[in-house]
């Protein structure tokens, strides 16, 4: 494992099935020793508010949400919150997309400050994310 | 061409038009000597089954998809299956995520062999995909 | 800053929402001096015309446009297409997928030339984007 292995992923979406491979993959790779940086942004933006927004999910996928549901709490795979805060807890840095937020009305404070680290513009985000992997969820 | 160059892809949107740019890039990469891996995980899930799902399109764009299925057949297009398979022809490996199969109640013996190679973890795909391009679909 | 950094953008996805991220990206990206490379396919060609396409807004999301569309007047938020020139006046390249054009029925004339600066295949691109960061949106 190279040490400086980074990877930051940029989250628009907000429907709820997209927030899973988020928590998946921010967990597994910061498991692995990556650095990690999550850049939230545009309709992401609700679900990361000490108030969210209700879960929206895709209207082509919704009647197989009860069944996909189910299937994680059978199986106890934990919320995509708790392995986002796993990754935290392992140095994961998360980050809402200045511009959007204000765009959207949202303040600093508006955000969880249990998931957001702070408020940032794209520039800080792609310098931090300079030289490593991006996924855009 | 770098021969180290490395292109990893995850496909989790389960609508079939995604499909066709995952067919494209694989062959694509593929074609130029690119190592390529595909992690399959979500909806798409059930279109790599012995049995697949009925293809879903987007709700936005139903009213063009039979232009867009005529425009394919008309040009020859091979279709994404064709496209990643014969991407598999030329060394790309794809396969289907551990926890997203198991929280859907899928198998390894339930996917088309002739598509997964194999079963595995975020960590495994992550590993594998360490170094190179990744992309989310 | 490496002199030598790269992103590359494939844009499928043609709702609206997901082209902010795209001026955006681009812009932020190519002021901060990256090689800018954009790979429009998809649906997304169909805002990229001289007779673009009315915009489409995600079924999930609808109700929210009018509130965010306020918010990027309010907050003198450019648009998605004046970021994109911008992108293109500090060097960025855009180019529409050759497969996808003819699929669609559209022929280089029918882009916007203030956009679109060739219609290239999928190798060209992959070559362009060689050992630089991918996303696809």
């Amino acid at each position: 494992m190279n040490r400086l292995s980074k990877l930051s992923i940029i989250v628009f979406s907000g429907t709820e099935d997209k927030l899973i491979p988020l928590g998946v993959i921010s967990q597994g790779a910061a498991a692995l020793g990556y650095e990690v940086r999550v850049f939230v942004t545009g309709w992401a933006l609700l679900r990361f508010l000490k108030k969210p927004a209700q879960p929206t999910w895709p209207k082509e996928f919704e009647a197989m949400v009860p069944e996909l549901a189910k299937g994680m709490q059978m199986n106890n795979v934990p919320s995509w919150l708790d392995m986002l805060k796993e990754a935290k807890n392992m140095g994961a840095k998360i980050y809402a997309c200045s511009m959007m937020s204000q765009v959207m009305g949202l303040k600093k404070e508006d955000f969880d400050p249990s998931l957001i680290d702070d408020v940032v513009g794209v520039a800080t985000f792609l310098q931090e994310a300079e030289g490593g992997q991006v996924i855009f969820i």
